[in-house]
């Protein structure tokens, strides 16, 4: 018997279309699942339903599945990030040779995924940590995959990763090498962390709407922009969510409001308020989140709290300007926190590259990612541009006006309200944190630096 | 020789401060601090100046010490929270006999506490975490103090932990065990949280006045203020800061806008975060510091940015009825985290108890501190009072015209900004979440919930 090229472990959503994916491509692939009640279906269907007989096997044992790999062994690992990555990971362990590839697809974290390479790594095994985004469909049709870990390994893996990824503008593949160690799973991290602040922007421009317009009125303006530099996959699905129709309601009429997540959101934010980095924007997405979610609560207050608003109309333009804006400084932060990890961590990530990676099969795709490949190959930060920061600074009468009309109209939004504050501080040559620091020396005698001497000397007083 | 009741291990700031709060109260005591070139001169310095000559015993050599105190032993850690802690509590099982207590009063985190106690509890040794907070003048004086942990061990040691603390309003004093586990380091941690949006605060009220008033002037506003019910610590010691001249010039003035921090608020953003708390104030705060060290980048971006403010005068009773507002929604937060964490690890913490523990002796001590002692013996969280939630929306409207000032002044105010943010949120009974869940539905085949239908039961639609 013929080995397979490749091998696949979890046949859950992801995993099947990643299956399937592979299998499209020609390669030939053996899947595993496990056996218990509850997913030994997962593999008979699999075994049933898909149209690649020939190059496909199934097993339910882990050492058969091994064995029937060729060398080096490749293996796609597609379970639940977490403990169940490390359980597999042991179960492999003792089946595989020195040389022998596994490959995490899960939303691992990254310090997760630098304990695994470093007990992989003792028995000769190579590890890649892969960061996977673009959803079921993107999974199957082409995503985007963000490898980090041992280069070796991904010279070995990429022409069947960079068959089934996504292709850029110029047919490239949507998959690159991020660098050592955790760096794939972190840029994937930091990649839903943008996610989230650019899902809650929509959100807070529907709901600055919602209040004087109709689903279609507003998903008609939603089209126009999409249309525009703002045009984007979130955008344009979010297009399609308010036009579907469930006989004669809108269907975003009847869901509840209440965001669920899983975790990587958080992660972001915990990564950057570990590292010295403000995040504000993503944080406040996944607050938002948090927010959402205590709905009972939520009505059991807005019961008791009296207030008599009075909804005005808000000039299209105005919304529009204060997205665009938000959009970049979502964008400035979470690409500021990658190279910042980048340049802790010895990672050497490629930002231009990682943007080129984000432009096909991810959720964040969009004409702004475009443009920001050539942008970085010239800079490190997206405020290293003077024409960004002029066009910010442009947008700045617009955000003033949305936010005001927001804080009139007692409309959460969050996000665009931390895009502008960051703004504003990071704008600001001088910051009231002077007190900050003499209250920090009166009570715990922290020091501080002063104006009139050099950096790094430090000064107590007697208060 | 007769033993000495207590023991103090590192004669740090902290260490040192509490050291001679100990004798003053007449407890004999060991101390001990590593034999190091660069801390030598601690054990030395400190045996040559305190006045307590016939209460205390140094020591250099770790079994010395140990043998110089009572059984059971009562041993409080004073080192840099980290590394340090384990490797004295490494060095001292080895001497150390069951029922021995050891009691870590630094910064720690409340999960390293929580690994602490699964390890010396192997020993037979009992652990206390607790949290101390009052600065260097607190622990002379008396702090407040949280022990969490052991409360057998904290019955052993009550009376050296209750002598040494700040007393309340009634002379009680201001440390309570706070319940098992890292409960006590917990505590503290988010204490620090809200210490954090407390000063950002302040610095934001300054920042809206100091482009058109003096620090004198500042300092009078501040200073009625604080003979009101907003009287603080924290304000009290900005009166004072602000006055301070050298020469002929305003201290503060010279003082460079660049803040540092210890690490307690990120890690207080980071459990919140961890734990679907939306804590927005302190995590603001925290990124509020992070944008300030970044001076040399603001300072150059500020250069760039051209803008024409007119900075027009505000009235100050809208400064100090937003200033009340914030104050209270960064309670509500932080109590809220506190009660959740409570319940998830099954602490049973008295928020009543801890408000108290909280009116002295510590950083964050206030009037408000005062009346939420009675509040929190009647409910779980501020938000559950009618008459906080009427006091919130009749400030609503200084609120909103605070913001929409420092928006057009371009005066950053991210901490007042998220407080009514948050406020918007939590009082909307319906928010634009449907939107995210429709996306993640879309995207990921995440499913959501109806508002036709019962909670739990989700659904997916193939949009």
């Amino acid at each position: 018997m013929s080995k397979s090229s490749f091998g696949l472990i979890g046949l859950g959503v992801m995993g099947k279309s990643l299956a399937l994916n592979i299998l499209r491509n020609n390669f030939s692939l053996s899947v595993y699942n496990r056996n218990t009640d509850q997913e030994a279906h997962l593999l008979t269907d699999f075994m049933k339903e898909n149209e690649h007989q020939d190059l496909v096997i199934g097993f339910s044992e882990l050492k058969d599945f091994v064995h029937s790999l060729e060398s080096p062994r490749k293996i796609l690992l597609m379970v639940s990030a977490g403990p169940a990555v490390d359980s597999v990971i042991d179960g492999l362990i003792t089946y595989l040779d020195k040389d022998d590839i596994i490959i995490d697809g899960g939303n691992s974290h990254y310090l997760d995924t630098e304990k695994r390479i470093a007990k992989v790594e003792e028995h000769g095994i190579q590890y890649l940590g892969c960061g996977i985004s673009g959803g079921e469909e993107g999974a199957l049709k082409g995503p985007s995959i963000m490898p980090g870990g041992s280069k070796k390994a991904y010279q070995n893996v990429s022409p069947v990763l960079e068959s089934i990824a996504a292709k850029d503008a110029s047919e490239k593949p949507c998959c690159s090498f991020v660098g050592p160690g955790g760096a794939g799973n972190f840029v994937k991290t930091i990649h839903n962390g943008i996610e989230y602040a650019e899902m809650q922007l929509i959100a807070e421009c529907y709901e600055v709407m919602r209040h004087t317009k109709s689903n279609e009125e507003i998903s008609d303006i939603f089209e126009s922009w999409n249309k525009s530099d703002l045009s984007s996959y979130l955008l344009g699905i979010t297009v399609q969510i308010l036009r579907k129709k469930e006989g004669d309601q809108y269907l975003l009429d009847l869901i509840l409001d209440r965001a669920a997540n899983k975790g990587t959101g958080s992660w972001s934010s915990q990564i950057s308020l570990g590292n010295g980095m403000a995040t504000t924007m993503m944080t406040d997405a996944v607050f938002a989140r948090y927010i959402s979610a205590q709905k009972d609560r939520r009505v059991a207050i807005s019961r008791q709290v009296k207030r008599d608003v009075n909804i005005q109309d808000i000039e299209e333009s105005i919304i529009e300007d204060t997205y665009r804006f938000a959009r970049i400084v979502n964008h400035q932060q979470g690409f500021a926190l990658i190279n910042e990890l980048s340049n802790k961590n010895g990672w050497d990530i490629d930002l231009s590259e990682i943007a080129r990676v984000w432009t096909n099969g991810c959720i964040i795709r969009s004409s702004l990612m475009e443009r920001l490949i050539p942008l970085f190959r010239e800079q490190q930060d997206l405020f290293d541009s003077k024409h960004t920061l002029e066009q910010l600074t442009q947008a700045e009468e617009a955000v003033s006006l949305y936010l005001k009309y927001v804080i009139e109209a007692k409309s959460p939004s969050p996000v665009v309200s931390s895009a502008y504050q960051y703004w504003l501080g990071i704008t600001a040559g001088n910051l009231p944190a002077n007190l900050l620091q003499a209250q920090r020396d009166f009570f715990g005698a922290h020091t501080y630096e002063r104006t009139d001497s050099k950096r790094g000397v430090f000064f107590h007083t007697n208060w």
